[in-house]
Formats: C-alpha cells, sequence, structure tokens
C-alpha cells in the first residue's frame, strides 16, 4: 500500500472498528489498529476518532512529530483527499458516555469513582468464570440484595454548625492501629482476576494501613504475602478442615507469623450455598461435551467453583472444636458469619474476642438476614456485648456512608470482600483506588453528620425507623412456645 | 450434489439456521438439518456451529469415523476451499447462553437447576393450551404473586457450630414414613404435557419416597397408577360430585386401594376461578370460527379448559356432607383447601385428620390469603390445633428454603403442584430431578440453618416480622361489630 | 386486470395489510380489502391470512360458493402459481394474539372478558380527544393508581363448605330493587364514544337492572333518556350551577321524572382538576396554529376538555345550599363526592339520605383518598353511619372482587365509572357485555368466600391488616393541636 | 438549481430531516431548512410537514404572500409534479407527541404546563455540564428521590361545600408580604442555563411578588440583581467564607441593600457532597487530553463543578459564628440547611429568625432525611418553634400539593429551586410561567380541600399515617443509651 494513496473522507470512514481502526492527523492517514492497546491514554479516547480526522484532539496532548515517531511508516496509509470533505466529516465525534467502554477492554482507573463502577467492569472484563464466581450469590438472590438496601432504608440525623475542618477516620481494632474502620473482607482465590491476586491486595493494604482478611482459599501463601507486604495487617480467615492435621498446620503458620494479627474461623458456610450463576457456567460448559461420563456424575448437585472447592470444610464443626482451635494458637478468635443474636451471645459468653456478622455475601443461604438488622437485634437484646467482644460486620458495604452507619450502630469495623476483589482487577492500583475513594466517601459523610472521629458516632445520628419492624421482637419467635415439641405423624 | 463440490467459508456461513445447517468437520461439509433432532447430545451444541467448523469440538467428544457411520453420504455436501478461511471463519463461535432454547426442543435435563427452569421450559415446549390451562391463575394474579413473596420475605435465623454432617429429611405423614416433607399437589389431567402423565409421576415418586397427590381429574386410573407403581403412596383428591354415587364408587375404589392412604376433599373450588389466560385460549380459537353457532352460547362466561371441566363439581357441599364422605371409606380424611383459621377450627372440632392450607396456586379466588399467612394466624388463635391434626400447605412452594420455613412454622409437609407438571415435561426422569433437586436445597437450607432433623425445625429458627401486620387480629375483623346486621335499603 | 393472471406465492404475499389484502382459497387468489370491514366474523380472521393461502380455515367455516357469492367477480384477481408453493407458503400463520389488534377497529365484543380489556379497546380506537378526556387525572396520577390498588391489598378470608349452588346479587337502594349492588356513576358525554353516548348505556342498565347516574353534562337530556329506555332506574348528578335558576330548571325536570330516584349533589369538583393528558391535547392542537391571537389567552391554566366544561359549576356551594336544593325537589337528596369522615358525619347529621364516597377517579385532586380508606375510617370513628343513610362507594372498581369487599365493608353499592363509558365504546350490547362480566365475576367472588346473599357479606369476610396503618387515627392530625392558630409573619 | 424544476412526491420527500427540510405550499417547494429556528411558530409545526405538502395547515394560519415574502426565492426549488401524488401523499402527517422535541430546541413555553416539563426540556437543550452540575445529587441519590416520594405518600383531607370562589395564596414571611408561599430556591450559576441568569430570575420574581433567595454563588452580583429589578425581594444566602473578612464584606453588601430582607446561614454543606454525575462530565473530559498533568491531581477526588465551587467554603463553622454574622448585620439571620430537630431546637434557642429545612436537594449527604420528616418530628418533639420562628422547607416541591402539604404541616413557606433553574432556561418568561402554573396548582388544591386562605391550612387537612412511622421516636435513638462511650479496641 503506497503511502502517497489519496483516500476519500469515504474510503477513510468505513475503518472505524477496534480491528480495523484509522484516524486522520494533519491529513495524514494512519491505521492505527495495532497501537490501539499500546497507547498510554488507553484506546478510548482514540476509537473516539476511529474513521474521522483527530487533529484537533491530537493537538491539544501532543506535538505534531510524537506520531511520527511513534508509529512505523508503513502505518501511514495514505493522504486525505480533502475535495471529498463534508458538512458531515467535519462535525465532532459523538461526546463519549464514559460507562461505554470496550469489551474486555478496562477504562482508565482514574475514571471509576465509586465501588459500583468496580462491579461493573469486572463484569465486563473478568472472565466468564471468575465473574460468575465471585457475583454469583444464593438461589433468588434476596439477601445479596437486602444487603446493600437494608442501609439504604437507614436515614441520617445529620448535625450542622460543628468544625468539620479536620476529620479522623482511625481507630483501633484487633489491638491495632488501623487507618479506617475498614478491612478486606477475606474472599478465596484472588488470583482469578489478576496474577497477582492477594499479593496486590496485602500492598495496597499496607499502603493503606487498613486490615487484609487472608482467606483460606487465598491464591497465595502467608509466606507469600509476607513477603510482599512485610508489615501488613492480617487475620486469618480458617475454615476448619475434615482432617483437623491441616487446620492445626495452618494456624501454626499463623501463630508465628507476626503480621497476623486474630484468627477468623469460618461458621457461616456450614455447607456450601447453591450459587446457580456458578453453577450455569459449569452447566453451559457440558454442553458442548454431553456425552463425557466423567462429568455426568456429579451434574444433578451441580459443579460451580463453589461447591467444588468447599469439599474440603468440615460441616461437623461446633462450639467444642473452638477449644481445639484456642489449643493451637495464642492469637485473638473471633468468628466469622454470626447470624443470629443467640450465637452471638453464645460467642460472648465463650470469652471469644470478636464476632463478624456476615451472611456471606448473600452467597450461602437465601433469605439468612441482612447483617445490619442482626446489629439492630444485639442493641434490643444484649447491649452490653459491645462491651465485651468487638463485633465486625460485612456483606452489602458499597459506600462511605454504609460504614459510618454500621459504626454509629455500634459496629467496630466493617469488611468487604466482592468489591474488593474487582478493584483488584487493576492489580494494587485498583486496591488502593477503592481505598482512597471508601475513605473520601467516609470523611465526607462524618463532616456531613458534623462529627471528626469515630469516637463520635452514636445511634443518635441515624434514624433507623424504617427497618426497626424487622428486627425480631426476642431471643425466640413471638410462636415458640405455641409448637408442640413432637411434629411426627399425629394421626 | 457433487460429494466433491468445493465450498467457500462464505457459502457454508449462510446454511446456519435450524432448518438448514452445515457444519464443517476436518474440512467435509454435512448438512446435518435432518440429524439435529436426532443427535443424542441435544442439538444445541451442533447449532452453535452452523454454518461453521464443528472440528475441534467434534473431536473432544468424537473419534473421526463416528459421523461417517451415523450419516448417510448424501449428507456430504462438498469439500471447504482452505483458501477462503479468514480469521474471522477461525474465531470460536460465541459462547452459548444455556437459558436460551430452540423453541419446542427442550434443553439436556440435567441442565435445569431449580424449579423455575421447569417452569421456563415448560413455558416454551408445552402446547399453547397446556400452558395456559398449567400457568394460568385468577384474574389478576395477586394471590399467584403473593404465594411466592410471602415466603420471601420470611427471613431465616441461622444457628452456626452445630455438627451438620450428616440430616435427615424423612419425616411422617399420613401413618406413613416419607424421604421428605413433601408431596406431589393433586392436579387435573397430567397428560396435556407427557403421554405418561401421572404414571410418570408416581414411577418418580415410588422411587423417590414421597407421597403423589392424584387428582379427582387425573388422566390416568388409581388402578393404571398402582400397576406402574405398586408401592407408591398415594392420596386421593376428591371433588364431590354433584351425582353423589359417582363419587362413592371413587370413594370404594380408594378404600380397595392399599396404596392410598388418605382421602382429601377439595373446598377450595366451590365454583371455578376465571383463569383468563385459560379462558383467552379459547377466545382466540373462536376468532377462527366466528360463526359457530353452538361455540358462541358460553361465550360470556369464557370457555377455557379450568371452567369445562369443573362443570361436575357440587357447589352445594357442607360440613355436613362430609359424614355421608367418612361412611364410605375408613380411609383417613382431610381437607384440602382451607383458607380461615374458622374453617381451620371447624375442621378440628369435626375431627377430621389433616387440613391442606391451600388457595388452589392462587387459581380460584384473587386475593385469596397466601397459605403461609393462614399458618401464621392458626399460631395466633388456635396454637393447639398442631397437637389434633396435620396441617399441610401448599401455593408457592418453589426452593428447599420454602419447604423448611414452612415445617418451622409447624406443618407436617408441603405440596408443590404447578411445579410437579412441568417437571413431567420430561417425565419420569424430570420429576425425579425436580425432586432430588428440592431435596437437596432443603439439605442445605437445614445445615445452614444448624439442624440434622425436622425434629429440630422450629419458629425459634425464622423472622416473620416483615409479614407478622398482615395477620389479621381476631377471629373477626376489627371492625366486624360494627355494621348493622341488615344492610338493606335504609331509606 | 385479468382474472386469469397467474400469480406467484411470491408475489401474493406482498399483499398482506389491512390497506392491500389478498387471499387463496381454492388456488384463486383475492383482493379482500374492501371486504375487511363487512366481514361478518370480523377481520382479524381474514387478515390472520393476508397475502397467503386461507383455504383450510375458509373451509372450517364456509361452503365453497360463499365467497364466489358475496365478493364481485373483479376482486379476484389472479390464479396462484402452484410451481411456487414452498414451505414456508403452506405453513400454518403464526397463532394471533387476542390482544393485538388493527388500529382503529374494535375486537368482536365477545373476546372482552374483564374491564380492562374495554379499556384497552378505548385506548387504542377513541379518538385521540375522547381517550385523553376519559382515561385523564390528576396531576401525577397518585390518587388514580391508588383506587385500584387498594382494593388489591385488600385480603379476603374465604369460608369453604357452605352451600353455594345458588347465589343472589339482588340488594335495594334508594328504595328500589337492583340486580346488583353496582351502578354507572354519573361521567358526563358519552357521546364522544359512541353515538348514542347514554341512551346506550341506558337500555343497557334496564335490561340489566341496575341503576344509571346521569350527569349533568350528559350528552342526552333526561327526556331522551326515559324515551329511550321507559323502565330505567337514574338518579341525577347535579353540578349547581352558578346560575341557580338552570339547576332548579334541572331539579324540576328530575321530579316529574318518574325514573329518576334520587339526586347526587356533585361536591368533589369545587374546582376543575388538573388533567394533563386532557390538557396536552389542547396543547398539542395549538402547535399547528401558533399564532392564533384568539387561543393563547387561556393557554397558561390549560384547556382540556374538562376544564372548559367545568366553567359553569358554582365553587361556591356550601352545606347552606343543599338546603336549596331540598326546597326544588321531593327526591332523595345524596352527596357525590365526599372524601372526608367529618364531612360524612356532617351529611348524616344533615338528615342527608345518602352519601358517595369518590374522589372522581383520581380526576380532581392528586392525593385525595382512595374511597376504600375512608369507608374503612368510617367504622373506626362513626360505624352508626351505616345504619343512618346508604354509603356509595366509586373510584376504582374493575373487579367482582373489589365490588364485594366494599359490600363487605359496609357499602350498601357501588359505581363503575370510565369502565362504563368504554364499553359504551361497543354501544348498548358493550355496556350489557360489561355488566354481564361484572355480575358473574361477583356471583364467583361470593361462592368462593363461601355466601349466597349480600345479607351474609360482612368486615369478617375481608382482611384489611395491610393498610389499616394508612386509616387516620382520629377526626384529626395526631398533629392538630399542636400547631398555633395564627402562621402569620412571626418575626 | 433552477425554480421551474419539476419534483415528484418521491423525491420530495426524501428532504424530511432538520438539517434538509423540503416542504410543499400551494404546489411550490420550499427548502425551509434555514428558516426552522427563525420560524416564530417555532421550528416543530414546520418539521411536522418536512417532505410533505403544508398547505392546509399554513393556509390556517397564513395568508399566501407570507412565504413568498418571508424566504428568498432562491429558496423555491421547484413545482410539484401532480401526476406524482399518491394516497399516502395525501395523508394528514402522524400528530405529532408534544412531548418530543428537536435535540437543542425548546419547544413553545406555553406547551410546558408543569414543573417536571421544565426539567425534561433542560435535560435535553442545556449543555452536558450545565445539566451535570444543576441535575446531579449526592452518590446513589436516595435522597433525591424520597424528598419528592415523601410528599406523594401524604394524603389529603379534602373538605367539600365550602364557598371556595375567591381563594388567596399571600401570606408573610420575613416581615414582608409575598404574594405565595413559595420562594426561589438560592442556586449557583444561573447563568449556565441563561445569559440573564439571575437578573431574569429577579424580574420575573418582581413581577410575581415572590421572594427570590440570592446563592453566594450567583453569577450576578446584588447590585447588578437590583438594578434589574428595583423593588424586589431578597433573602442573601451565606456561605461562610474561610477569609471571614470576604463574608463581612457580603454581609455589608446586603445591609446596604434595602432589597435584603434577611440572611440565610447555609449549614448543609459543611463539605462538598460527591455528586457522580457532576464528576463524570469531568472524567469524561479527562479522556480526551489523559496525559496533562495539571489535571491529574485531583482526579481521585473528582473535579466535577460542585467540587471545585465549594474550595471557599468554611467547614469550620460553628454555633459561635452566628454571633459574628449578627455582628456584621442588622438583618435577620436565618439557618438553611437544618436536618434534625435537635439542631432546630437549638436554633431556636439561639434566638435566631427562621430556619429552612432542607437537604440540598439530596446533593450533598445521601440519606440525609427529606425535610417533611423532619418537619413531622418538630410537631413530635418541639411544637412551639412553629411559634417561636418562621419555619421554611424545600428540597423535593415540584406540585402546588407539596405546597400546601407543607403549609399544613406548619411551613411559612417552601422554596423550589432545581426547577426554577430549569424555568431560567426561558429567561424571566419562563420563570414566571412557572410562577404561575405553581400558584394556578396551589389555587386549585387549596380550593378542593376547601379553603380559601392559608390561615385555614392545618393538619386536620393532611393524613401523614403513611410516613408517620418513618419519624424518629425520640430526641435520641431508642438504642442511644445502649452503645458504651469508649469504641476503640476493647481486646
Amino acid at each position: 500500500m503506497a503511502a502517497k494513496k489519496i483516500l476519500s473522507t469515504n474510503q477513510i470512514s468505513q475503518h472505524k472498528s477496534p480491528n480495523d481502526c484509522w484516524i486522520v492527523i494533519d491529513n495524514q492517514v494512519w491505521d492505527v489498529t495495532d497501537f490501539l492497546e499500546a497507547h498510554p491514554g488507553g484506546s478510548t479516547v482514540i476509537l473516539k476518532y476511529a474513521g474521522r480526522d483527530a487533529t484537533k484532539a491530537y493537538s491539544q496532548v501532543h506535538a505534531p512529530s510524537v506520531i511520527e515517531k511513534e508509529l512505523p511508516s508503513e502505518r501511514k496509509v495514505g493522504v486525505l483527499d480533502e475535495t471529498t470533505v463534508t458538512n458531515e466529516w467535519v462535525k465532532p465525534p459523538p461526546t463519549a458516555n464514559a460507562r461505554v467502554m470496550l469489551q474486555n477492554e478496562k477504562p482508565p482507573l482514574h475514571t471509576l469513582i465509586n465501588a459500583h463502577d468496580f462491579e461493573i467492569v469486572a463484569s465486563k472484563t473478568a472472565s466468564k468464570k471468575t465473574w460468575a464466581f465471585y457475583s454469583s450469590a444464593s438461589t433468588d438472590l434476596i439477601t445479596r440484595d437486602a444487603n446493600k438496601l437494608s442501609f439504604d432504608r437507614i436515614w441520617f440525623r445529620p448535625r450542622v454548625l460543628r468544625n468539620v475542618r479536620s476529620v479522623n477516620t482511625t481507630t483501633r481494632l484487633l489491638r491495632t492501629d488501623t487507618s479506617l474502620p475498614l478491612f478486606v473482607s477475606p474472599a478465596a482465590m484472588a488470583k482469578l482476576i489478576h496474577p497477582e491476586g492477594e499479593l496486590a491486595i496485602a500492598r495496597a493494604c499496607e499502603r493503606k494501613g487498613i486490615f487484609q482478611g487472608v482467606s483460606n482459599n487465598s491464591s497465595h501463601t502467608l509466606d507469600q504475602i509476607k513477603e510482599a507486604a512485610p508489615s501488613a495487617n492480617l487475620f486469618f480467615q480458617l475454615y476448619v478442615n475434615r482432617d483437623r492435621e491441616k487446620s492445626a498446620s495452618l494456624l501454626r503458620q499463623c501463630s508465628s507469623n507476626p503480621n497476623v494479627k486474630a484468627i477468623f474461623v469460618t461458621v457461616d458456610a456450614a455447607w456450601p450455598g447453591k450459587r446457580e450463576a456458578d453453577e450455569r457456567v459449569k452447566a453451559d460448559e457440558d454442553l458442548t461435551v454431553p456425552m463425557a461420563p466423567s462429568k455426568a456424575k456429579n451434574d444433578k448437585k451441580g459443579g460451580g467453583l463453589g461447591r467444588v472447592m468447599a469439599g474440603f470444610i468440615d460441616p461437623g464443626l461446633t462450639w467444642e472444636d473452638l477449644t481445639w482451635v484456642r489449643q493451637h494458637t495464642h492469637l485473638p478468635v473471633c468468628l466469622k458469619g454470626v447470624m443470629s443474636t443467640d450465637d452471638a451471645i453464645l460467642a460472648m459468653e465463650a470469652g471469644l474476642d470478636g464476632i463478624l456478622l456476615s451472611n456471606h455475601g448473600g452467597r450461602n443461604l437465601d433469605t439468612s438476614p441482612p447483617s445490619i438488622i442482626i446489629l439492630l437485634e444485639l442493641h434490643k437484646r444484649c447491649p452490653e456485648i459491645f462491651d465485651k467482644m468487638e463485633v465486625y460486620l460485612d456483606s452489602g458495604i458499597r459506600r462511605g456512608t454504609d460504614i459510618l452507619k454500621a459504626i454509629c450502630l455500634g459496629a467496630t469495623a466493617v469488611g468487604m470482600g466482592r468489591s474488593m476483589l474487582f478493584a483488584a482487577n487493576y492489580g494494587q492500583n485498583g486496591v488502593e483506588h477503592l481505598i482512597d475513594i471508601m475513605k473520601d466517601e467516609l470523611e465526607t459523610a462524618m463532616r456531613n453528620i458534623g462529627i471528626t472521629s469515630l469516637e463520635d458516632a452514636g445511634p443518635n445520628l441515624v434514624n433507623t425507623a424504617d427497618i426497626d419492624h424487622l428486627v425480631p421482637y426476642s431471643a425466640s419467635h413471638p410462636y415458640a412456645w405455641k409448637i408442640a415439641k413432637g411434629r411426627r405423624s399425629r394421626l
């Protein structure tokens, strides 16, 4: 193709797709298809001018010679035939919608401005299997959706005319200072979304001064994480193994790792939940090999990544086993996944160091209650618990206002799981960016309700009237005493 | 058409529809249109490669010679012209969405993973009339929708750290062991959706160890069912006939059939409901023969299948008639279709053996109450009923969590009607698959609320705060006493 | 065009629109465009075969010679070229969806099976202005939508095992027997939708034995109505005119007309509501004559039909004026449009004969309360009112269940306004058909809650728990006493 | 192009777009593309006939010669070939939908009939940046949407048979008569939407006799506004500057301007809210210049107009500073942005002259409470406040009914902010038109609840039962006392 080929605007405008992209700069026509991915400013800005004249936008940023240096001369595919310029041609391109992005291409990190954005990007850029595993929740998704909605139904009662020039989001949890009442909830296999997985998260947490909960199913070992982020504060989420010795070994690793400040024993996944989106990915794949005998066996129980991974977890775990856990570690021991006040009280009485109210992000049992409802119930039934142990909460946190509401209602700190994985899509930078966003949102909310320190956050600053009726009345159901014990055949 | 015809990729890719489907395997071009239905793995996997090269997918599953043996040689329509292969051509096909299916073709059974899936498949593959009859409900569908929604508004109060390694879903009902607290609700004319109809259901119930409720309007006789499933547990749903002798005859048949464990007298369909989807199918058909005089007569009352079938039911049935029923059978007698606590109490006082709270799946009277609300009301007004008789429930059960909630609130067992018919779309295998799904969901839910036996299910494990306000206050409306008796013209 | 012209299937299939419709019968091709409207069975069934072979459907209904006799021979445009028949050609046409209809053509009356259907048909076949006038409601349509929704939130408490073989829907209102507790609410200008307007409605009411409320703005006079339906029972809805003599004249006419059983003085439209759909029709028309000075004047206040018609109504009407009304008639006097218990009590104390709770179908003041809420409030505040006067209700009645709920809660009868106008779209037959539908729905509902006479309808048969909280606590707002009297500038 | 060119209907009908618009009048074909904008009646009416024969519509309004005089003769592009006229050609054009409008062209002002219409027009005609700045609200928009919805959930309790011939909407606020209990809420930078900005608003307010709140960030100075509208009533909304002297200077200007009747100190924006739509506009623009170093700095905190403008506001403002404000002005001092009863009481105790309950239109802190909820709470906790000071309210007012509800519940007057800016899109005329609409809606609502003076508006005329449960129980949260003071690490 001769460099001097004369090209009409009509010819040029055919080349407007990501797979075949020409632009005109200073009347030279360039084929920039191969350069799209390499452009430091991202491909979006170039594609905006695909098949068009980009001279004006180019000139705002670059000197004329940059493209000549950057691209090989054979990419110069011709010269614009100026006689073919029409009114249509000289119009500016349609304004790009920041939310539209190339399939499989991540938009520039700084254009993501909240936790939802990370989820949207992950939905478009993660592999189908990864997206299914991370995003799925149990059966009809009722709990998943109620988690966020419950926060949305709590109103602030903002105070004005307080001096909020400087605001302090620091607090302590697990006997350790933290820059925010926020931690990364333990979530499995971060490597699925980014090769550096938990290492990237650890580096971001270290840098930003918040805790990382490391999953039993982490794609990286505690030693690798320690090497990557030598001064990170961690807690370890333990799934107690059917083979107790494996868990004992993990506990020994934790105890000898000074970064690990506590053990969180997972109790909200006694049995793997039915995450249908996850299972459908498996079902789809079966479609292409419908006769493979080895796959047929487990079809009825689904074969989603969640169920496969849960195989080793011991469903026989009881309160007695916590004694065993304590025997194998000197670290504080907390429970992850308390979903009732009765168990919260048992945990308090058992002398545990903390509880994480969690429904596993709605992933395990559909219509298990939103964590914030259990937090409210604790106030009704057992307010003294807040003096005896730390109470954490996760499942549904997406905004700084969500964090602040939980703190106002007595939580020591809250966790974010899925959102942090979605942020890890951008590696360490993504996680840092999300932590910065959450900090900014939290500070903004604190200032706008008139407080400058988390010490000042209290229930007087929130109005829970819209969800108070969802809090059960007492320890037991009002009808509890009425059901006869034996429910076997009465005939 | 010569086998050696050279075909370009462009030519081949024209043949990509179910009615005209070519695929390429090892450079041979095959017309597989006639083979689509016959393919043991289903047509979907083939259509994914319609007009494309399927060599890779084929080779994962089949030896090279299979297609040569399976298809007649005249289906080999040509040879791929390799010079026409483009980048587009070698791309893998778009990933199939498991939920998309050929109209009128059922996806492989194992890809259906919940009760909703069976409904979706039935909506696409059953005849228009069958779908209308099964899926329709009364007028504005308010009760139909509230049935499921009421369950969704009940939260669990899960307990953790219980040993849930093994779980036991067995219980007793009607003096008989059953593997699940689930039965097939009686529903009319299963043959509409599958030639084996109730026989297929019976075989599945027998194999899985659950009760089948046989409808008075069953497409197969009790004898046929007994022959098909000699050890099945059945109960018989009786519509008392205007001609009592016909009912007496049915009762005699039941009494002499050892598989029948009880009679359920239907009381929630005193008059056929107005199921408009059902009636519209009739109305549509009228359109094609608008002048047929014999049809015109009943147009105003609709002519849906439901109304037509209800013609023989006696709307004059009263409590006194139950004595007549008891005289004609030694079997336990239950009521199907109790919708108020007042009638539940009357049934208890009449010494009946059980009641099935049911609004007929929302099919008869719109805005009749969800069964679960009546169950709650029983706790308020007459908790002793649970000691005196068995209480069953249907209408709205779609999930294992729904079953568990009903059991926690005092039900002995629950029924599924429509869903089982939709499963019968796949014959016996379909019904078995659905029962397996329900069992798996129930076990998962039991484990995740921390119980291993239905004996442990109780109201302390559910939070009904979101619907408690819908339970009426007392036996009568709070305003009841205020309405003067005579409401005739007061002028 | 020669009759022997040979036409290919491809040529024929071009003529498939209502404006150009060919069909093939016994290989003859007919242009039936002009015959569509005249076909006794409606055009829909023919259009189903537009551009297709209709032989099979035709033969089911007609003898071969019918079309030859019915259509002029020049409509026979050619002969089918059988060599062009394809698989596609012989396929049956897509099944018609009964809800799809030709714009501007009404489907056969018997295919309309509920009140909603009449509204849908009117929306497609009435003139834009008529539809806007009838269907419009005040500003944001909140009251209009809440009217129906409030009924939908009331649950029945059905009783079973009652003998419901025969059911009786008769009652008395205004000292007169009526076949149903249903009347036609007065609504203006029925002629807009049908040339016979109120005459058609009157004939239908007379035939079916229910009351017709005649609007002050009726398109036909009382005398004309009496002539059309000599034995109809009527009540007259009076808008008191600014010019009292005109109202006195109307009252005299009513008093001398034995069919008129009562005067309903309208009080819920002191000022014309802002019905924006109605006003926009006006605004649209302005667009075509934007400079006509005579139209510009009233633009800011809108010029919808509703406002224009309201010009003569006296907004100065007070309780004292009712004395004036009584002086001019011996007939019972009722109030139409009571929207508060306070006014209901005043009406009772004033010795009026009845009140019609109504928000004018949501047409006048948005967020005025649903009538059923006021009915409930009457039970709380003034239950004795039901002994003193008849209480009617309209606004939102669409179903037999709605009627029954109102009767259970103390109403003597209920009115339907808009729906009856939409039924009048089909003239007398349409109104009769709708009355039949409502009677059938009412009877079905009565039977399915276990009653056979309206005498047995009572509040014990409904559960209003879902809307009881919307009933205000007391005569005045709970905060009422707290507002200081003078609200003028306090500075 | 020769004027005598013969053009077929087919040729003419190609020219039917705003960019290429021909019409036929008296068989002459005119190219009116350039005349569209200039047409005094707007372009819509012409475009309705684009590519068609407009003779009939033209003749209704214009004399034959008008177009000949108005347009240059070269716009006459040809003569209609009458032999090409078809049935399709002579059909009237499809009826224009008044809500459809040309992008970037405002429909005639008189076709806008409510506040929503102004918003729709602004969304289509304002610049992207202006629209984002005006329309955006904080994070998930929960408060923005709840503002209006809360009003919609309040029902009227209308009284009938009151003489409502004449109605009086006047009241007093800030010791000044006003024609309506409505003012223009202060909002920044009205010039963005219209070159005359606040001047246009001031002239409209002066003419219609209502107050204008002038924003600290007004695009015009107080002096300019005074010059434009010499007798307007104003109040000044003060953002206290970090540099107190600048605020002192503003206060001096206010004090010396007789039009300014009060100072409203803004307290609901201690920190700029996160308005994501606003920030995304900024993020989008970054896309085009991704490497500009000066822009990168603040990316993480967003760079929306809202945040940029808030830079000078002092977040350290406290109650003590109000003393400072009072020292610098003799004018009444009110607080804008009270969002809790506690602060309302403090304001009362501090002797302020009024409070404006406001959540800044939902723009600052998401899930801050709707103003009307705080108004209800004041009745519960501190009813005497209504005697001590004036209480205003904004955020969510869109209808005359909204105004009336607030007045019934004790507000002295209410403000509209965004809507007035959207009206300013049409300059002074637009704002006047919106004020007229609000007055008409308010008068209609007053009449239809049976009052003629705002003195008669009281809580007895509204039913707040649907939102009463959202009002918090007491000064503090019910759980408040239960949270231990120290929330630092309890381990």
